[in-house]
């Protein structure tokens, strides 16, 4: 079963907005079964909406677009697939119902170009849409289903999910697909693939094995399709069970799950309460720390320490140490890290001190030189990377890097 | 004259990748005062990419496309487009003096699937990659440029900028377009609009103006076009001056000018010694003023107090304010930007307070709620703000909020 993914505004073609909404839809109908044969932008005009439907009808199952369908004149997309599937306009009461109370929930007066949204083809099935305005159309015309939708990613994300999906598993009875991603940290992807090959090899053959790189992430998606879907569940955890005996050391959670949460749910199942000392992270662990809603519960605050003035006076790192080893070395970073685990009174801490770049690297320190120190009340451990990208990804990786290591020192796995 | 954008690869159709490579050439074309029609995103099999070309040459001035030139077997695009133009793969000498001039100053050892890529097409003009192995290949046929080059963003942008723009300059006599970036803050943009309406108004026919929002920034892209581009950077300075008497206090820079940057160099000048106290915002301020390399000519470092210990303990943030006002108010955010700007000894300090969400609001302080301190050694000013939208959207707001106002505290405009 094939689909192709149509987006619809000029702000993609001029670059002024990235189109996120085509990768998710790829994302989530490939997860469903249904392969992505092309994803094309077009302008928000009649005439190109027009030839590009000419174009695909019939050479594929399904359309998706998205787009096009606010209230403001310039947004054409309805009155084109009206008039291009040969049906008329009819006021809904019950989407337009749906649109008065969204108005009257938000306290904001409607106006006549929020009412004309009520108005939906009489040939096409129409999808509620439970967070906005615009309510989507499900048209069929030569054994392909055209679908469109809004372009606001929330608003398209849940009409995707809770509506079209189901749907499209229903009127072609996809076979189920089942997937599960492993979420590893700290081995490059080719280490990691050397590491499982054996399993990889011996995987039965209606399962797949995909690798999902991110910085300092490797992601593994395991797959089970056709026949064996009845059974893959256990097929999964089966498999599942046989890499944790090989890599378990790496794997720090399951699907998408992000390694500052992973962090999080062991704080708080231990109730330790954590710090962070950073140089050449500048308060991106922070950051990351307090992205999870409900860090509050154990994160308890930071010194960014950018000058060595503040290493000294904040963190209690040596002047004579800053002399003899340089901010960036294994004795400066575990200063920082049991100073601020005894200054904050805190459970766990980590701190970071590297060259980000591109400035201020040396032969023997060259840029992307991080030495990174975590510590309980029991034990430090410190170590020296070498990452050597630009700065941002330079940051990013030690970022990640900190977080996992505080991970597995709580877990006692390092 | 039009373009499109063709984009190769699996990764993409699957949802694995977000591609900005279309949203990045696109602006680029766009700047350039080229029309992209349409932008595709295809697999990386022969079949493919010939019935695409197919369908859009003779159809478009240039296609450009992007990916499936790397080492690896499974990329067929450059086998695709010598057979579907009819040449040959000849060994290009010179490409392969750079591919092995490329590994040897990384130190790594030079294999045959590297070696393969200096072969070349003999009916293409060859783009020099100066950023990694993948030549760039430029086809012409039926008066339709046709021009691949790699998918590594950072080889691709310095091809396009540096060969591929200047040489369709030429090649069509583009008129040159020529534009500047107003780059704002502070004001929604309907009202930034209602603002500036009398001068948009008046702009000559042949300027035209556009909007570009993003969180906390609003742009204004002023272009000139057609007859009038030779006269066209008098004509933007021109306008720019009169825009200036309008809005001056809320235009902080030009051309994608980052507001840390802003304040970066607002610092430099007067050589004032910047520190932050975080709540809210998780350390994100500190992250965006270290993102900007040479920021520790500026940057002390920060406390991120997200517990009330901390803003007591380190701080000294009164427990009486805290009991009388709560941690999310004026006062408290003042004693947070006076004890860090004493404490740690600086020039300027920032400090924020609020409810990031998704927990803790309450009717009298909703989710959305944030008091902003910025302080220099005479004056402070802090106000609070309502946000409103989820818990990321409120950290990155109040984030170029603060360096926003600081920097507007400084030059005395607050």
């Amino acid at each position: 079963m094939n689909a192709i993914i149509v987006t619809i505004g000029d702000e993609l073609l001029i670059g002024q907005v990235v189109d996120t909404n085509a990768a998710w839809l790829g994302s989530k109908l490939t997860a469903a079964g249904i392969n992505v044969s092309e994803m094309v932008s077009i302008s928000d005009s009649p005439e190109h909406i027009t030839s590009t439907l000419d174009r695909i009808i019939g050479t594929t199952d399904v359309v998706i677009m998205t787009g096009g369908l606010g209230p403001t004149k310039d947004d054409l997309t309805k009155e084109t697939l009206v008039k291009y599937f040969g049906g008329h306009l009819v006021m809904n009461d019950e989407v337009l119902k749906k649109i008065e109370g969204f108005f009257k929930s938000r306290g904001r007066e409607i106006i006549d170009s929020n009412r004309r949204q009520a108005l939906v083809p009489d040939n096409c099935i129409v999808l509620t849409n439970n967070n906005g305005t615009a309510p989507g159309m499900w048209f069929t015309k030569d054994n392909t289903h055209v679908i469109s939708i809004a372009g606001v990613p929330y608003e398209m994300k849940a009409i995707a999910e809770e509506q079209i999906i189901p749907r499209l598993h229903k009127a072609f009875n996809v076979p189920a697909l089942m997937n599960k991603t492993i979420m590893t940290q700290g081995v490059p992807e080719s280490y990691l693939a050397e590491m499982i090959k054996d399993w990889e090899k011996s995987l039965p053959d209606c399962m797949k094995l995909a690798y999902l790189p991110r910085p300092g992430i490797v992601r593994l998606r395991l797959t089970v399709a056709g026949k064996c879907a009845a059974e893959g569940e256990g097929m999964l955890s089966e498999q599942i069970v046989k890499l944790q005996d090989i890599i378990s050391d790496h794997i720090y959670g399951f699907d998408e799950l992000q390694i500052e949460e992973a962090l999080g749910d062991v704080l708080k199942e231990k109730g330790f309460k954590l710090v962070t000392a950073e140089s050449c992270t500048g308060g991106n662990i922070a950051r990351m720390i307090t992205s999870v809603p409900g860090s509050s519960a154990y994160f308890l605050g930071s010194v960014i320490a950018y000058s060595n003035e503040v290493k000294i006076d904040k963190l209690g790192v040596k002047v004579s140490s800053l002399d003899e080893f340089g901010s960036v070395s294994k004795e400066i970073v575990e200063e920082m890290v049991s100073g601020i685990l005894q200054k904050f009174n805190a459970d766990v801490a980590v701190a970071t001190s590297g060259i980000a770049g591109p400035g201020g690297g040396s032969n023997e320190k060259p840029v992307g030189t991080v030495w990174i120190a975590v510590a309980t009340k029991e034990r430090i451990y410190s170590k020296k990377f070498l990452f050597g990208g630009n700065r941002d990804r330079n940051i990013e990786q030690s970022s990640i890097m900190a977080i996992s290591l505080l991970r597995k020192l709580i877990l006692d796995i390092v």
